[in-house]
């Protein structure tokens, strides 16, 4: 084995030249065998293997500094600065991230998660190396996908005027989690179709050749070409904007990488290096279903199925059925993705009304003032994305969309704590940020019939409401308890008297579970399913405070700013004697881990909110 | 008067051909009047004189859509539509507000404020109407500073592969608020100067010969154009994007912007239209300096001089001072603006310390993780930024400085009420969506030595610190009270019992007119400084509990999750019967106005914040 030589940073250096190639394959089969058992990126890091090999070729670490886009394709770069044998804990409690993390290396140089960001920070520390006299390298890798994301283009256009040394990766495999969309997408798509790159093309072709996968890539390159047949400057795009290019290179071809990024090293102004590589490759039902393979679940090699079969729909599933309906009965209704048709569920609507489906791209700034133009116009967009995305949009939801009340619904999947992608993927400040909005309702379901119910509310009422549902399994309990949404509405469950928990959402489950501890305990114990986080109902909550001693507020969101304050503000205006305690999540980011063993350490799990309970 | 005729929408079509100039001079002689008396954005409205004249002689008002970037360009569309008999209330409150606003007419079709938007919204609509089955006509307008922020180019990404009519004009004035900056501003420099415009330029330059300011112009266009001697399609960058481009085309010529827009109205896709405007135009002194009159104050119209002389220092005064003396004593601080060195007070620091500062042009996302890039290079970074504008950096500040818990310090100027430019301007959500954040310190001054202090303790920490200070005169009270920033302490100011005022940053000011008032009642009022808003300083609280019956937090912000909020937490959680009040904005978007008067009708000032105590 080859890969065993590899027990710390640049190592890969004392690695013969003719052996790299199995270091490849072996690193490749490596990721494999772990993602299978562990879950993660693999797709993403498949294409990335001899990428991160050539550059670790020409960077030194700690001392170079390299920057991962997104970041969950940096399994190859950890396994090169000598973590392979943590991967076994990969996204477990404890464990090694899915991410880069300065925690857990010196070789991380920056965290990353979210998208587009790798050349901000890239060409700060490319500034900051020159003002301190030092001369390390600085690299940014970023994927085509991210590209698309305006920030990247912020940073590009302050790169092309600096005067420091610093590299551009783009590693642009033709997609980014699903396929790409818009402009520039297409401009690199007649990059890698010129007659300028015909050369090029020929030695990916031979190269490709050798492997089975290969002659469908050909094909598929072959047929896109046709279409631009005029003589085109590669890069001109990125020339015009000011930046150096250089490119296209083979993504998997290492020694040609090599020479590029050695060229790239000694220009003393920024240079973008433009890397074809292609997602899954090396693993069939990976380069067959990239998408599938963003982030996966545990699967079974041999047929890349996943190992455990989900029978149970979850929150997305409930979504994604409730929009096709909608779409067939209220034409007015347009949905909009950014970049994310498979992981919000709206592919199928996609399918079944194309030109009232509209992905933007990693736009999540776009997505969100597009949606207000379109609800300004008459039209009813539903903005579906994941919560921690929609930080991203913060103040187009503020300014573009509460100032002018504009109906648009914000579906919030992965809302809460979601798991093994740790602190930058965690829906935790939702239910914040958007109750200090003015004009904003945010509702959460407790169970898969509110969620459809919610989105069909939604969409009838005339101004901008959000409905967060966390990740996973929806919860099927409760079907008996379905009284029409009523606007700003809560729902009694249990009406008895001592206890009272105001659960929001998820927490509406989690707080069956404390009932039946605290009636256990001997207490009598009432339920409300708070239904609208804003505005809180009021009626609600007084008579709550005149029937018991204690009232809990429950909900996956951090404290400040959430649910359990805006109770607290307006138990304190009335007069009673009920106490309140708020469960919330403390002012803490939250690493990685199953959401259960989460939800357990941070105290919030049916045991620990009982304790907390029984000592309050 | 030929402006006499225009009394309602679509009047200008009336108006014989012969007589356009003189209208567009009649409206430019009105703005700079009006302006004068009341004060407002100059510059940018008499740029856009014969752009908005000609755009209005191609559409029908209110069918058609015409969006206007950021806004503060929409005088003369304003006008146009029979508003200007309203101009005498231009910014006041209860008037003529600065920016377009639906509710104020069915002609203005879209909010905007913040900058970069309007291609989304246009898009949006664009494709609204065209699901509708109608076919009016949608224009954004979008000046070329811009196009510096990311969420412009993420819907040109979108737009270039729409297949509906929609058209975009570019308003090419060659600068944002100040300069330019980055690659795409140099690329538009070369439209400006390449073989292909000659003819063009020929025309402007005898247009602009007809007026005495012309000629700099001509000679700083020879300038530039020296530097660009190669042959360049004009727009190849747009349409290399998929964008088809029209252009460019003289902006203060009204028959040949007409000829083009129609041209571009014929298109069936999205269509960018280039327009070269003079910011400034036709007003000597705005001409000279764009950036002075940018958001004018009144002034006087002989010497362009503002009207009211300032002679005490604001708070981005001292801000600026004492980044100006840090830049000589610590050799790792640096500056960072969002195309606001004017603004800011950066531009001292600038001409100082040219290396360490940096203006990104208006992309505030990239000037946060650039930041973050920096300070995870040993840099210590001051990003100096209006709270209405820090809004976009929202993720960034989360995602990119806070989890890896860098040493960025967020200099928030305009933070509280702002006054004139209404909704989108008000900064009263940053300690909200600030304190949300783990890891983050966010502290606000009382007067403008602490600002001082409390800048030269920020670059010393460790971590993310935010310090907000609001907009106007520094105020020069309480000069004796100067003891050193300790992490997480408030400075009691006065200490007696009774009533204890706990006051954030600029109501300190105030809570020592509602202590005099409470006193003039009989009371005796203690007075707590907070300066930190996040850590709450919680011991001074629990001191404050015990030796009064009433604490009333005081804060320029929203209630929901502010300073007040997080207070209610703690003193919830101990043993005590002292009272809360929380003084904040309540639940509301803030028109326009003085701050003064938006203080009173929010029952914020002095007298509305003692009678509030006293009902209580």
């Amino acid at each position: 084995m080859v890969l065993e030589k590899i027990k710390k940073p640049n190592d890969i250096k004392k690695i013969p030249k003719e052996n790299l190639d199995i270091l490849a394959q072996e690193i490749r089969q490596f990721l494999i065998e772990t993602i299978s058992e562990t879950g993660g990126h693999l797709a993403a890091n498949l294409g990335a293997v001899e990428l991160t090999m050539a550059i670790h070729l020409v960077m030194d670490f700690p001392e170079d500094k390299l920057i991962f886009d997104v970041g969950h394709q940096s399994y190859t770069h950890k396994i090169l600065t000598g973590r392979k044998n943590e991967f076994a804990t990969l996204r477990k409690f404890g464990g090694l991230a899915g991410f880069p993390k300065t925690k857990e290396s010196d070789c991380d140089a920056f965290d990353t998660g979210h998208s587009s960001t790798s050349i901000s920070a890239g060409l700060g520390m490319a500034f900051a190396r020159t003002m301190q006299g030092k001369n390390n390298t600085v690299i940014s890798v970023i994927g085509d996908g991210s590209l698309t994301g305006g920030m990247a283009y912020e940073a590009l256009n302050n790169a092309s005027k600096a005067e420091t040394p610093f590299i551009i990766v783009l590693n642009d495999n033709n997609m980014s989690i699903s396929e790409n969309v818009g402009g520039v997408s297409s401009y690199l798509n007649q990059i890698r179709t010129t007659e300028a790159y015909l050369e090029l093309k020929e030695d990916v072709k031979n190269k490709l050749k050798t492997v089975p996968k290969g002659k469908n890539m050909i094909h598929k390159i072959q047929n896109v070409k046709s279409g631009f047949k005029q003589l085109m400057i590669p890069g001109m795009y990125f020339e015009d904007m000011g930046i150096t290019y250089l490119g296209p290179v083979n993504g998997h071809d290492i020694p040609a990488m090599v020479k590029v990024l050695k060229e790239a090293k000694r220009c003393k102004t920024p240079v973008l290096v433009h890397v074809l590589t292609q997602k899954g490759r090396g693993y069939a039902p990976a380069e067959r279903h990239p998408a599938r393979f963003h982030g996966a679940e545990p699967f079974d090699i041999e047929t890349g199925l996943p190992a455990v079969k989900r029978t149970t729909p979850n929150y997305t599933d409930i979504f994604s059925t409730v929009m096709c309906k909608l779409g067939a009965s209220n034409p007015k209704v347009v949905a909009i993705t950014a970049a994310m048709p498979d992981g919000t569920g709206l592919k199928r609507f996609r399918n079944m009304y194309p030109d009232r489906f509209f992905d933007v791209g990693i736009a999540e700034q776009h997505a969100v003032t597009f949606a207000a133009g379109m609800a300004a116009s008459g039209m009813r967009p539903v903005v579906a994305v994941y919560s921690s995305f929609l930080q991203r949009a913060f103040d187009q939801i503020l300014h573009d969309v509460c100032i002018q009340k504009l109906p648009v619904v914000f579906a919030i999947d992965r809302a809460g704590i979601v798991g093994s992608d740790g602190e930058t993927h965690q829906g935790i400040f939702d239910l914040s940020f958007l109750s200090e909005m003015p004009n904003m309702t945010v509702m959460a379901p407790k169970n898969k019939w509110e969620l459809a119910d919610m989105v069909r509310y939604a969409v009838e009422y005339d101004g901008p409401v959000a409905i967060r549902y966390p990740r996973g399994q929806a919860f099927e309990g409760l079907g008996e308890y379905r009284p029409a949404i009523e606007y700003g509405k809560s729902e009694w469950i249990y009406e008895e008297e001592d206890i009272c928990l105001l659960a929001v959402g998820s927490m509406v489950k989690t707080a069956l579970e404390v009932r039946e501890k605290l009636i256990a305990e001997g207490r009598k114990v009432s339920l409300i399913n708070a239904r609208f986080v804003k505005p809180i109902d009021e009626e609600a909550v007084k008579k709550a405070c005149k029937g018991h001693k204690l009232i809990v507020t429950m909900e996956e969101n951090i404290l400040s700013g959430g649910y359990g304050e805006a109770v607290r503000q307006y138990v304190d205006s009335i007069k009673t004697k009920a106490k309140l305690l708020n469960i919330a999540i403390p002012d803490t980011f939250v690493e990685h881990g199953k959401p259960a063993e989460l939800m357990q350490m941070l105290h919030m799990d049916a045991q620990g909110i009982t304790e907390q309970i029984m000592k309050f």
